[in-house]
């Protein structure tokens, strides 16, 4: 028996209800209201929905490219006229405040714009006479079903990193939101299906790891892009890979932002800061360690200490605040026993935000800016994603040092420089292992039509999402060699 | 105690003794002459090998890329003044004619070629003003150690679908050859060291399973490039990616080759009579399926019957022979063995190739070419590659039966179509799947510019061997955001 | 003192009047009925147009490309949605059938939307460790103003080959419509009005000779892109080169279009006669010569000519009509001359479209499809452009002597074959002089993610409108050459 | 009757006599030794060129890219191991250092290890089903026959940023050097001639203005490659662009070197030096103009001037000899004349290097280097290129203003910034009005694989040499739409 009042589906073109015998609230995590049940769905339903994007693919990849992308030039517009509502829902679920929504949104809608140069993107390149009478021709052709697996922290963005791409270059596609907030991709898909998209070709399935596994595990999905954090990307790769999956995971990060003494400490402090303590340090291009270099120490300290201290936290949806909750009372705990644990291994508490009461939001998950000053390199801690709004400072002396820090890590999603020295930022251009690098910018994300490259165990794969990328991971590429015998007897 | 009288291993620019304690004899598949013993170099060989290769990673990707390449630019002069030598390698070792050799090494300088070109390839994309006064730019580079493992049947090619690519852009890398005909590579490796090289850039390390294990379990070890079986390129595909890394793996195949009746049938057979039984069916790129449609089934059986029958067989040195034998006993038996249950489970055994004798080389390893007229598409046999000179042969009534028949199979290296007809080319072409398509050839391999694009069972991963996806493959991208704040107070 | 009742010029962000002194009657064709005056305006005109666009241009390309093609994003969602009071003001003006004039428009729409894709095609590439500690990086800047002067047979889709280039590159742009067609444009501007671009990006001049003289005669136009016949063509390249600008000409043609007997005889018969008598015959792309090669002579000749003789000719506004009139009255009086001409030199007069009259639209400049049979190769005519529904009609024995016709000729715009065989198709594909090439295609108009490749006197310059080569054409390439050296000075 | 002890001219595979009748000294500028007798070729060794380069091209542009790129794997050898002797031959004709002419034929080299990537670089692009069964693919085709006319100041360098693109791509082409230093082309020829070039594929034609001339009108040639002065230059693309040519003309240039008070003076300085005293200031990226911004006014003056005044200058091929005369006595008159110019309308000369004599070679068309300080921004000579060892000198307070003053000369070759800073060099790049920036480079050539991009009156056409862009001006492309209807009476 079906359980009732559960979120649906959205598969083969209608709004279902999941088979689901368990379910999970979904919860503000700024007022504790409970807003929607999502349903744990069980394998059948991920088989359902595969079975109707496999043969949806059939048709779907024989709709010319330029045709496909008018459904994409139909879905910018409809996300353009409906950013403050997703907008809201987005702070409802996640916490993070109205405007970092909308910007989450624009960075959705950006991919959606690049995706609709499919017609150029995917064009293969050929060569005539590689021999003599002989061409050679390579052309893109889509992979079949994909599968999107995203996480809590950009519910509106992260799957667009990859969805517009899939069924632009004509693959269809299975989404599975994060059971923590499934409601974006409620209305992202109301969208999609007033775009007219044809039945199947974009599935929504909603759920957890059981999900996850049977989209693992089937064996008519041929392509899989995971975001979430790196032991669960380690896995989804692995997993993926034995099932011989095509896979992209991109997983979590500790990204250090190095404060040169010739930086423009005011801006500096100001971006430093909205990248610590923005979207309550839940995003992997969070800075979660701040570096000093020499002089740099002091002025940076005092400052970044005080726009900590001054932040406004409060519920997401309310004017002039500047940073929500975090995602759940899990969440809240894990990260207030991770700055103890920072403190116990002899950090100073430099900003304490623990045990924060927001009023009117008594119950939801708050925790302030904090700071821990001197946090040990080598303690357990400094080797932990926090996933809040900490961020560790150290104090090094020259910018060689800082670089050691930086590459001695395990995570390689970003790293920024400030500074006013172009050689400086050469230096570190150059030898900064992370694949988002940077400069004078507290949260590097790449541009839709740039690949979002995470390096180390911040990715497992080759290929990346966005742009140029996204397009060769969802096409392969097919070589045709070809001669012709004239045929004499024909006369002409 | 090391074994005496082994090959040697190439280690940080010095031909080493292997620490091997076991070794296996490399035989002359013709005349099954001992040519050498070749160690099975235990794990620490490897750990030696990938240290030495890390050191020289910090300074090789230094090396400015124009100035990187002009060691390949000698290669390429030094392949090209050994070929001979380097062709008579491979025909020792492998069996294969002497021209077969020839075309073999042809393809592999004309991977240095095009990896001569990596400042033109290597290069990043970048766009000013991503938003005000932020500009992003990507830049692409090296991964760091790569290895490359390769099988028996190209033992002069297959390791240029990447070592090339691999070290031109920055990498430095480690080749463990087959054990079977690790000769060749030990010429290519003095010719490496004759370019000049700086020490570690690359190394030879030879060995089987444990080689293989050791460098997929390597932690400083970032890509590997294999080719080989199927279940072992799933193998490595699988482990590598549990192990983290970036992993492309080439499988097997069972290539079918259609024959419409509109073909030039002499030139069909021709050309289907070298793809079957060229290399002794010991390539991922043979027809080991011929389907003919329609009226094409009577002029094409008769036609390639004789052609089976009337090819020359014997030792790849000697002139006018146009097939060698295969590799060793046990692949003999096997594919006799092959080749009677195909007889067992129904099909005619059109021409039977076993149990031949070739004068003067009573002891070699020869099978001729073998024709099984009818297999069952539902017989075990017709799933599994034979890797032999054995033809299947099969009559069907339409494209859409043969492509269906295509479409059916496991693997996706390669489909043929013979035709004289625009429509059916471009039929076959948009719905066969394979990523190596040939019209009216009959060996559908991509030049050196293009990727050698298997798909299914025949590729596990995302970018494939060769031109731009090698090149890809052997960088990661870093996308740097920047932005300049500028400095008031310094009065220019 | 100003001309009354003008149509404006739209400069610098507002409708004015035009300072001419002159001005033309723009008139239906079909029904000569006199739609509007367009003034001729002066050079002060344009001189006021460049002085704004020299100077929207400074704040222009400061924009970002992302937020630059919002307002091309824009523009498709209004042209989809004017697309019918569009074409009805193409029909009415230029006499085309509406679904022609509605073609047209998506074509138009086609290269917005490609243009959308700005911020990927507009990037530059770059290298690090050109030499040691030495990057180098090519950025595309935008060229500055830039001029459109387009012909009166695609009043809607011509300037669209090159304008949403010009202005998602960050140029500014004048264009001057045809005379005889300027209230398409006129419709178009008010939908550009109605994005919002900022005043003097996109300015319109309406006017014959002298503006296009004061156009290229202006020292701040950089580039001119331009259609029309060939001698303006080639006087456009030639005066705008003396002026040292950037010149993209595309002139005229006389297009062979070649029938192989193994071609689909009914498919080719009706695209001939689409592709000769559409549009009247006035496009470049027009069939204008059609040579049927050995037994196709018979099949072809009764077909087209039946083609020709049933073709339902009339107001294009009228339900049912196949064909329009021709431009105007002199238009029409031109090309019945050179059908005469062509019987005077001996050619068959197959079908015969003088002398008609239209019920209802007596006054049109109508002509009915005529076939000209075995026009004299060395004729005068076979070497002129009639641009009217006027077909050669010729017989060869060979595809060698048709190519060696199509080779012949001093144009290039385009050539087809109509044929069943690859090998025919190959051997075209590589022979033919022309720069677009169709297949079984009769109107071979690369789609706008492909350039709009004229070759011979059919082109004068080297990149061409449309996809990429508008996008290298309104860019200009700077390559900065870039080297820091450490200030130990600073102690970091 | 021909004049005899003539170089030769190289037509159709041979060395043969020129049918001049009038001739030129070819003389040793620093010993002033006549080296050699140039003819002056007619009209007629043009068109004998050309006959021959069109016979050949129908041949050469059907070997197969992979094919005519193993002439140019020789051709880097061949330059690789004759580079002493054309360095020397360099420095004997043109008289700058024997350094200086090693630098200048690697740059050579570079470009024809770039077209060794032609089976890359020529690839086209395509799309399958632009419409439902409809694919379009673009093909890049040789224009046919192709000319290149070359300066005097890199007689072994500036041929390469065209010819080996040129044949690379399947053309023929003409070169015809510049009179005064014939001999290197003649050397550079015969190793040409060493690769086996089938015959008609390179010709060499020597001659001055009538050559041109003949080139320019010749209907037979498609495109033309001019590097002079920015009059020549016009001269040649109006003249091309007026018989219908595709045209790229490098011209002249006044390059601008900005030093900003934060620059490294030391390296700056020893840059700035080299820069515009290198080659004797004959190049068209010498630092014509040195501005000073602020502070660095004192410390950089007097640098300079030290610099100026301490360098060796003597015979190109003497050890330690650091810049060679001018190119000829007339030259030399010019340039003095012009120092005395520049002091008549006010600037200081800060270092004269008029009426030298170098001892030993006292006939020599010596200039030592010369700083003229102050010159009067609006004085003739400040937009005057003076093409010899002077740099002109000047002070502002902004960089702002430096900009304004780059940004208002008629040239845009080459602008140069020296700072430490990052936010200026930002500025400088996004701002500058030139198509090669250095930013802490003196010599901003971009290398092989990037185009050579003058801007303003230092270049007339769009696409440049070197690189992509030279393979985009030496190809013209052809698209092809096709589509295949089946044959369904075929009966498969």
């Amino acid at each position: 028996m079906h359980l009732k009042n559960l979120l649906p589906n959205y598969i083969n073109g209608k709004w279902c209800p999941s088979s689901a015998t368990e379910s999970l609230q979904v919860v503000n995590p700024a007022t504790v209201d409970v807003l929607a049940q999502v349903p744990l769905s069980p394998q059948e339903d991920v088989d359902t929905a595969v079975e109707a994007a496999a043969v949806a693919f059939s048709d779907w990849r024989r709709i010319p490219p330029p045709t496909r992308v008018q459904y994409l030039f139909k879905l910018k517009v409809l996300l353009d006229e409906n950013l403050d509502e997703l907008a809201r829902t987005i702070t409802l679920e996640c916490g993070k405040t109205l405007k970092e929504s909308k910007a989450e949104l624009r960075r959705a809608i950006e991919n959606v714009e690049v995706a609709c140069g499919i017609p150029m993107l995917m064009q293969g390149y050929n060569l005539e006479d590689v021999a003599r009478g002989i061409d050679e021709i390579m052309i893109r052709q889509p992979v079949g079903v994909t599968a999107i697996i995203s996480p809590f922290n950009f519910p509106g963005m992260i799957p667009f990193w990859f969805l517009p791409y899939a069924i632009a270059c004509g693959n269809t596609c299975i989404v599975k939101p994060s059971e923590k907030v499934p409601l974006t991709m409620q209305k992202v898909f109301e969208l999609l299906e007033a775009t007219g998209l044809p039945k199947g070709v974009v599935n929504l399935v909603n759920g957890a790891k059981t999900v996850v596994d049977a989209i693992l595990e089937h064996p008519k999905i041929r392509a899989i892009s995971f975001v979430g954090s790196s032991p669960v990307a380690q896995y989804v790769y692995s997993k993926g890979a034995a099932h011989g999956k095509r896979v992209q995971c991109q997983g979590g990060a500790k990204n250090p932002l190095i404060v040169l003494p010739d930086a423009d400490m005011e801006m500096t402090t100001r971006i430093a800061a909205d990248s610590a303590f923005g979207c309550a340090g839940q995003r992997c291009l969070a800075a979660s360690v701040a570096v000093t270099v020499g002089e740099a120490r002091h002025s940076f300290t005092d400052a970044i200490a005080s726009a900590a201290q001054t932040r406004v936290v409060g519920y997401g949806l309310d004017e002039g605040v500047e940073m929500g909750p975090v995602i759940s009372r899990d969440s809240q705990t894990r990260i207030e026993g991770l700055i103890q644990q920072g403190a116990d291994e002899g950090a100073k508490v430099l900003v304490d935000g623990r045990k924060v009461k927001i009023s009117g939001y008594e119950q939801g998950n708050f925790i302030r800016p904090t700071i821990l000053e001197n946090v040990n390199p080598d303690s357990s801690l400094s080797q932990t994603e926090i996933f809040g709004p900490v961020l560790s400072l150290m104090h090094l002396d020259t910018i060689e040092d800082a670089i050691a820090l930086v590459n001695g890590g395990q995570w390689g999603n970003m790293a920024c420089l400030f500074t006013s020295s172009g050689a400086a930022a050469r230096q570190f251009r150059y030898e900064a292992e992370a694949g988002n690098i940077g400069i004078n910018i507290g949260v590097a994300a790449p541009m839709a039509f740039f690949p979002f490259s995470g390096w180390k165990n911040s990715f497992y794969g080759d290929l990346h999402g966005q742009g140029r990328q996204a397009v060769e991971f969802f096409t392969q590429t097919k070589v045709v060699v070809e001669r012709w015998f004239k045929d004499w007897s024909r006369q002409f």
